[in-house]
């Protein structure tokens, strides 16, 4: 199998910018990726990296302050209060020892992070004093992140997996089915890969398989879990510590997660997968490179979802298609100093429909979770659209697209391959 | 009818001290109810009246603030992304209009609001300058009161209302029958009651029924459903326009909701309905003096839930009863400088118990929601506890029940009256 580091394509905020989507740059409010000379850019990716890492060390600490000040609050409560809940304090000190072995975790996760890429190295931090303490918007991502091992590596996660992956590996199979095509010649891209359970499972299956991740929690902890992780449940993790509200039982709080369920060193020899370290819209500026982009829980994350539609339509073979499942939980809704466009959901189908997709397939209520914790007294759940649109083969010889292209950006209007989609 | 002001008990604030289960108040976190003179926590109390009543004059400015950088945002974009969606811009402007909507209607509330309470007069805003902008927290407030409208008063809310009130009606209906009991002298309180509507219908079965409040939010608004409603759906808001998020049409974020769904003022004329305004365990220190408690997404509100535990066990009649429903999303957790004590059921379950309480009815798993948008591509399910606990009749004729009682407070061990119930 193909080690699933950093590809040739790049890591994260080394790629030159000139991605897809550029033209006329708006005038503000977007992420200024081209603002700097590629020495500062590298400098502030270094930066980035060490924030990161430090945030995984700093983990227990955090924690840690976290249970003394609830048992600091306990204990200012009336004595007589006290007296009626007699486990509450021994409940704290579990949840310490929980995030003491999280924390060991973590820096396992850390020490195989250092110098995980092939093609980019971090050095030493640069700033030689101690780290820093992480901000509270850095332990949200780790805790976050620490729960994405129930989600994609966790017996306890496949009802959730069956919700949000299978019909998107359901549809891979419909429309590329090995009995008609070389699937190994069949090549598919997963943008926001997470943990890369999706990518990985679409490459057992023979695909050319290829997960895209932007953020440095995610990479490490895939890293880890693809490169380091062999035996079945032999890693355990407390993801629920950090959940003080809404438990039924103490117990639910502190209850074990072993992963991982597969061997991800499980994939047949011959697999193609890999994972690719940047931002999406950056790193993918090749035209016509893909049979399928699948994304799931990712579109919400742009700053301007056109911007993910107009990559797609780029790199997206002519014939091509695009699978979609997820909610529209914009990240950066209400974020300062970002831009953020929030669109409905009819609005981006109007976008796709506009660049000339033709939608195929359009479920519009797919019941989903996120990394759900099921014994939580509250539970999130996602309404999901479930969409897969094609890139038509050739969009010359139908007025009607010709038509439709009007307001499509220049991409759209290149010349393409005609009469094959190059699948077979 | 009663009318549905503030009762003689007294308004928010102007309570003094000394209630219920302030026995060893703790050295620090506490809410400081008790530190100030009483011409200081009457000018704090005003102070904050005001504050309540700007946030909602503010309401206004405040969306515009947001619409116009969305639009801002929009602008932004690469002028043929703004081509392809061509529907954005009409969509603001709409969430526009109704958010000039929505500002009328809390105009009229306001209007009603200045001089709502029985026994207190707030005059009129010491500082009289102009009213500040109000903080992102109180128009957090104000949005989710204007979501209560649906869940209390609107046809919509109709299946939210039965998953989370009926199964309390039903426990009261069942507990104090009409065939044995003259309903017209058994109490029910009802603790954090919001818009009124679950005090409203269990007053509407002949019970005595008092809802009690603590939010200026939801005080205002009340008064205002209760006292100044009375055509079924002849007011229109717009809750859900605040949302950008997880729409799938952009018409669902604009979309109206009519109220009342019935005439609040169609009480029978010999109702006992009364709403009072202030602190859970600063307003009810009177022993013994309620026959139910009724608490529906409430005893997560509390800094301490012990405290009111303490407080309902010490108002509860010998022989009555406390029901609840809700979940346990504790809502001073992570609040700087807020006593926050988060307890899973299991706790205060067992607090409930060493109170001396018998626990009649336990149900672990009702789901319900909570001001819920059906449309919402994001949904919250809260799987509630239900239960149904009563203070028993004689504490000391029961061996059993007095080893149990080691660990409560001194209220637990006054005297009470035996043998009777007094329901009859």
């Amino acid at each position: 199998m193909a080690e699933a580091g950093a590809g040739a394509e790049g890591a994260e905020g080394a790629q030159g910018g000139g991605g897809a989507g550029a033209g006329g740059a708006p005038p503000y409010f977007h992420k200024e990726r081209l603002k700097y000379s590629p020495e500062e850019e590298a400098r502030l990716e270094r930066q980035h990296f060490w924030r990161i890492i430090d945030a995984f060390r700093f983990y227990r600490v955090h924690v840690e302050e976290q249970v003394k000040r609830a048992e600091c609050q306990f204990r200012s409560l009336p004595q007589h209060h006290q007296n009626l809940l007699p486990d509450v304090l021994s409940n704290l000190s579990r949840i310490s020892q929980c995030a003491h072995h999280n924390q060991e975790l973590l820096q396992a996760i850390v020490h195989n992070s250092l110098h995980m890429f092939e093609n980019i190295e971090y050095g030493e931090r640069e700033d030689p004093r101690k780290a820093r303490p992480s901000t509270t918007f850095d332990m949200d991502k780790l805790k976050s992140t620490i729960k994405q091992f129930v989600r994609d590596w966790s017996e306890v996660g496949r009802a959730e997996r069956d919700s949000c992956y299978q019909p998107i590996i359901q549809e891979i199979q419909r429309l590329f089915p090995s009995d008609q095509y070389d699937v190994s010649k069949v090549s598919v891209l997963v943008p926001g890969a997470g943990l890369g359970r999706l990518a990985w499972e679409i490459a057992r299956l023979g695909y050319i398989c290829q997960g895209n991740e932007w953020s440095f929690f995610m990479l490490f902890s895939s890293n880890f879990v693809l490169n380091r992780c062999e035996q079945v449940n032999s890693f355990t993790v407390y993801p629920w510590i950090h959940q003080f509200s809404n438990n039924k039982k103490s117990s639910d709080q502190t209850r074990p997660i072993r992963f991982p369920d597969v061997n991800p060193q499980s994939l047949p020899l011959d697999a193609d997968f890999s994972m690719v370290a940047g931002d999406f819209v950056e790193v993918y500026s090749e035209p016509e490179s893909w049979d399928c982009v699948a994304t799931c829980f990712f579109i919400d994350t742009a700053h301007n979802v056109i911007e993910y539609v107009e990559t797609i339509w780029k790199i997206l073979k002519p014939g091509g298609v695009w699978i979609n499942l997820g909610p529209l939980l914009y990240h950066f809704e209400n974020m300062a100093n970002e831009l953020s466009v929030e669109l409905s959901y009819e609005d981006i189908r109007t976008a796709i429909v506009n660049f000339g997709f033709h939608i195929e397939v359009e479920k519009e209520s797919v019941q989903t979770t996120y990394t759900e914790n099921d014994r939580s007294m509250l539970r999130y759940v996602y309404d999901c659209v479930f969409f897969v649109v094609r890139k038509p083969v050739d969009l010359y010889f139908n007025g009607q697209e010709d038509d439709q292209q009007q307001n499509s950006p220049p991409a759209a209007k290149s010349p393409r391959r005609e009469g094959t989609d190059g699948l077979t």
